[in-house]
């Protein structure tokens, strides 16, 4: 019911990550590592495409992050040889709190702690003159699961034309440890904070859903092949219309030519 | 030399303006105002599309932005009859120096200080219902003369296909106060900053160049048709090559169509 992994999928990025590393004449990359999968599986491939020690891991622990998130962070990026770095931003959100409205607003406060990791990664990239790798995946992309200019602003996106049940398939497929894989899924931006239980639907019934999205079934067409709920896929569908801008630079009135007043050559 | 101002253009921006903030069903605008001319320009064309009691104007002052800059934005948008509010980042600022490896860096720390802006712009935004409006104008964007998810962040940039010394035209045209205009332009990220002395060349001579680079003429002919030196023609050359992936969305390598495995209507 759902994509199937291609098989070239992991060579596809492994190219592609070594071709952006070389065209920017950069040293390396930097990605934000939650302890999570997408992370794992991006900064496992960054390493495998252009080396280990060109691979800068960073962890940032948030209230809802646990001394397990961190350890097995660190642990992950020992076992492949990859440069590991804990900088918690704690200060930088306390700061923010104290001088933001509503800071009670744990939705709005999420934003505030994904915006401030990207300051933080941009930073370390601009300092060892290396780009940044994003987490984000197709899922969350498609649907606008993610925060504008927070975990959304990297340079590139490995996979982000991966639903998220093709990154579990090749996280199996490329080494990630059990223990990683099998997290259940969060922003770790809040405690008790789950992917599934914020987007009110799991990961198999929404790639199933946005795979035939992209596929250009209608709405009905989708309820007919999937045996899902009709209110299920409308859901998804509104939420697939309504994030377009975060998937768009923002948008410019275009004035159209200038004259000089002169020959238009002048 | 330079481009015109073409005579639509307050309409174009302004309709902009207005069927942006409906499409969207939001309630108004967000607009950091520095006290120069381009968020000016914005924040006015905002206030004269949708009505001043929806445009909020936040400044936020740096170690490098002077009372008098406070001052004079707080009574520009008095004059107009727009929210301004005054939200001091520095305790953000100190934290991030305080945990990030080179502090030292003013070009770095730049960085930070327009992207901690950012994050205040879109908190309120997102607390009010707003869209943020981004102060970037045509000459900055073409030169990457701005930060990635810092002052490049925004929803909609509605002065993005203006040139500098068009803003200038047209922040006659609607009534920007005269020392609003006049100022020296600076990205006020530190004391005696200034945009041109940083860039290296006059926003008369830049535009000049862009705008021919833009009609599609080469550096040659570039260099004859204005009398400029070969150099700093090269040099503007280079900066718009070398900044196009600021003017994209982070890239994601393509994978291709999946197949269910089965019919592919499945």
């Amino acid at each position: 019911m759902r994509p199937q992994l291609k098989e070239h999928t992991e060579i596809i990025i492994k190219d592609f990550v070594r071709q952006k590393v070389e065209e920017s004449g950069t040293s390396g990359v930097v990605v934000g590592l939650s302890g999570g999968i997408d992370s794992a599986v991006v900064s496992k491939l960054c390493a495998d495409a252009i080396g280990a020690s060109k691979v800068l891991n960073i962890f940032m622990p948030s209230a809802a992050s646990s001394e397990d998130d961190r350890k097995e962070a660190g642990a992950f990026s020992r076992q492949f040889g990859m440069e590991f770095k804990v900088v918690s931003i704690k200060p930088v959100i306390d700061a923010y709190q104290k001088l933001l409205p509503s800071p009670e607003r744990k939705d709005l406060l999420g934003n505030v702690i994904t915006r401030a990791r990207m300051i933080v990664l941009f930073h370390h990239a601009n300092l060892m003159n290396r780009i940044v790798m994003g987490t984000s995946n197709k899922s969350e992309l498609l649907i606008g699961y993610f925060t504008k200019f927070g975990d959304g602003g990297a340079d590139f996106s490995p996979i982000g034309d991966l639903y998220k049940t093709e990154v579990r398939e090749l996280a199996a497929k490329i080494g990630i440890p059990k223990n990683l894989i099998e997290k259940v899924p969060t922003a770790g931006l809040w405690a008790g904070q789950t992917d599934e239980g914020e987007m009110g639907i799991t990961y198999e019934n929404l790639d199933g859903i946005l795979y035939r999205i992209e596929l250009g079934l209608t709405k009905e067409e989708i309820v007919a092949r999937t045996g899902l709920d009709a209110k299920l896929v409308e859901m998804v569908w509104k939420k697939h219309r309504s994030s377009v801008h975060k998937r768009k630079m923002p948008l410019i009135p275009k004035i159209g030519v200038r004259t000089l007043g002169l020959d238009w050559r002048e």
